[in-house]
């Protein structure tokens, strides 16, 4: 890709590669990275080039990312299962406390997260940002394949999804689990759980917020322990950057469409370190397809899909590097 | 043990032995195996022998025990786990569903089950059953490990563990419960839960209750299944009945003191099943120690205690064909 990209005579831009491996596990040390590296590093603009395009014919530029934070709390009761029978009365049972912890994070019919604090640092968004957005209620069942879609009442899906915050149980585990029946009182019950943030929330505060909660609602009957598992900013970025509108431009010409600007509802804790660090705007594109199995089996990118990145690469510095020139 | 038994030349009775194989899975066969071996099966009285001493020096008789409904939910959201952030915010968490689920069946404060009509059929209990009993809280909590002990409001330890019915979440696990987190919404939440139940209780009536509250409570954005997995009926005995008085004599002559009489939190489908079908009191002894390890590794049952059950059990129907005969 680098040899394409730097064989092509009209790129009159310098590139430097930056290849972060620890974006799956929320990149622990890409702020550390950059921040060390900050002069090597020192650029005009940034470009990522990880996403999907909607399909074949649909290019997306990404100018937001959610942040993240990732809990794990456990509720213990005893020092081991109890049998029960002999003991079915005697002591609260730690998967029905969690339970109740879990209920208490979350109406039930408002789908509002209930964790005192949670939306006050959450920045309004203007709702004509979405106009003309696609993701509507029918593009959400098909691609979710739920029987209904569901969320915070008062903000239609592509808000959802996409600048207004989440709390999920990522898992949970208590007692016994295999085929059939064990008469048990679990000694102790987990659950993990993964918030989405959006600007301006910040993943320690909420960590501090949920546990503080969590540790609020629990009985004197257990131990309850909450740890922080992961976490990352969200960023919003410039749909007018420089390199953005190079990158629409070179969409246009070597797919034949105009990208459609989306904020997305994944995370990618790398971006805002390279806003804060760098301090150059950040333009995510990419060139995967929605049928990639992205984190599933048979993960895959197209191979034309590839020729098609290093295509539309080239032409976006191309045109960067002429109006840059032009300035 | 038979050989034992049948060769003590002063035990004037016909013995017959039933060896029950499925009793830790609720004896589902029991009921069906006694009405069709009901005639070679008559008798004038049961002996069970697979009871604990409370101590070596502290016998014990049981005249109770609960019944059991277990049942197993299950929360279907999607096809499968879904990224938590492209979908998060689109549709229900099945495992915060099943949280809320679960948080529906027991008040928290005063740990009364709230599947309405649990209690319909609960049978008062005489506090007087209880005095002298030994179950008080220091033991409950020595014999637990618990850090404080809870159960339903108004009820001591000594009953809630034997003459009040149970609601327990036995198991539970949704989505990701490895180490670290995985950002998934996950597609299912399954629960197992157990009831043990008191007269005058019935095992189907209240697991069809759990089911209707389970199915109620459920929002429509999820497919919710309630599976029912074994039962028993909950069963009082004849303190005063011959085979019983004769173990207590047999407890007296052997062990030199006289039993505890308890009704037990367990349950055992298969003495209801014999107190109906062959219409014979049941007598519930037992020769094992605390120290046991039952259902645990390492389970075993001393050598001495065997030989103290042999002895025991021939003392007792000396003593019961002694006394049918001078009736």
């Amino acid at each position: 890709m680098l040899a394409l990209i730097a064989g092509a005579a009209d790129a009159p831009v310098n590139v430097k590669i930056l290849a972060e491996g620890e974006e799956e596990i929320s990149s622990p040390h890409a702020g550390e990275l950059l921040r060390r590296e900050r002069d090597r590093l020192a650029c005009d603009a940034v470009l990522i080039a990880d996403q999907p395009m909607l399909d074949r014919r649909t290019p997306l530029i990404l100018y937001g990312v959610r942040g993240c934070v990732y809990a794990e709390v456990e509720v213990r009761g005893t020092p081991r299962d109890l049998h029960s029978g002999t003991y079915g009365g005697a002591v609260d049972n730690p998967a029905l406390v969690l339970a109740r912890m879990l209920a208490s994070l979350m109406d039930g019919e408002s789908r509002r997260v209930l964790v005192p604090g949670f939306y006050d640092d959450v920045r309004d968004v203007d709702p004509a940002e979405f106009a003309g957005n696609p993701v509507d209620d029918a593009v959400g069942l098909a691609m979710t394949g739920a029987r209904a879609l569901a969320g915070e009442a008062g903000y239609p899906l592509a808000q959802r999804v996409s600048v207004r915050p989440t709390l999920e149980v990522n898992g949970m585990v208590s007692g016994y689990t295999g085929p059939g029946r064990k008469s048990v009182i679990p000694a102790a019950a987990v659950a993990k759980l993964g918030c989405r943030l959006v600007p301006d929330q910040r993943p320690e505060e909420v960590f501090t917020r949920l546990r503080d909660h969590l540790l609020a609602v629990a009985p004197p009957t257990v131990a309850v322990e909450v740890r922080r598992l992961a976490g990352g900013r969200p960023a919003v970025m410039d749909r007018d950057a420089p390199l953005t509108l190079a990158a629409v431009r070179a969409y246009r010409e070597v797919v034949g469409a105009a990208p459609v600007f989306l904020r997305g509802g994944g995370s990618e804790p790398v971006v805002p370190e390279l806003l804060d660090v760098l301090g150059a705007p950040v333009t995510m594109v990419g060139y995967g397809l929605p049928t990639d199995n992205i984190h599933a089996p048979d993960e895959h990118l197209a191979v034309e899909q590839l020729h098609l990145g290093v295509e539309c690469t080239r032409r976006t510095l191309a045109v960067f590097g002429a109006r840059a020139i032009m300035r």
